[in-house]
């Protein structure tokens, strides 16, 4: 008899700051969480791999990274059966398709940084 | 007579630290950045009206978010000849192609947000 909404009425809006999606997208975005998505990617990593790939983030970064992008269904962390164990980190198909999503951002990036640069330089000149 | 390639000559790598790329990438990923230029993808926005439709950031945070965005060419900052003096903001055309491409990350987001809370509750049963 409760008035309240359930959330499954709700639609996931991350301009809303206490939506979880917001929390999602901060995940996929936030400082590691791009890289080690678009890494992966590239196929299968174990975690030192990763680390390698991912230039400059710290094991503890990463590790929490990865849990964060694990926790939200995004990467699947898969303990192998071979002597020594070895872990490794694949995409989940929403995992790809959000890394898909990123990849096309940091395509777009890429390849417009000499804007970006001159854009820099102007402004710098100027303040 | 030097060897050292000319910045011209690399290619931006977003997986390299000290890639200047990277920096852009963080600042249209960053907490705040991809909130303020999707928001401003609706149209021009003033600074208190850009805070009121990015819930839960502190003028702070705008503040520094725009300046980033404006240095990176993203933004425009005008002031606007009314009075008294508007400031206004709004995409550049580079930063209307960025905000495009996050704008479809978010909306991918928002749509699987159902697969999101699911894996949550079953990585937290787990864990």
């Amino acid at each position: 008899m409760s008035a309240e909404p359930s959330t499954e009425d709700l639609v996931a809006d991350v301009f809303a700051r206490d939506c979880t999606s917001r929390r999602a997208l901060e995940n996929v975005t936030g400082k590691w969480g791009g890289l080690a998505l678009t890494a992966l990617r590239e196929g299968p990593y174990r975690f030192n791999a990763l680390r390698r790939r991912v230039d400059g983030v710290s094991e503890k970064m990463l590790a929490q990274t990865l849990q964060a992008l694990e926790r939200d269904g995004l990467v699947k962390r898969e303990v192998l059966a071979t002597i020594p164990a070895r872990v490794e980190y694949t995409l989940t198909p929403l995992g790809a398709d959000v890394a898909e999503q990123i990849f096309g951002l940091i395509e777009l990036i890429e390849s417009r940084m000499p804007e970006v640069t001159a854009a820099r330089a102007d402004y710098d000149a100027n303040h």
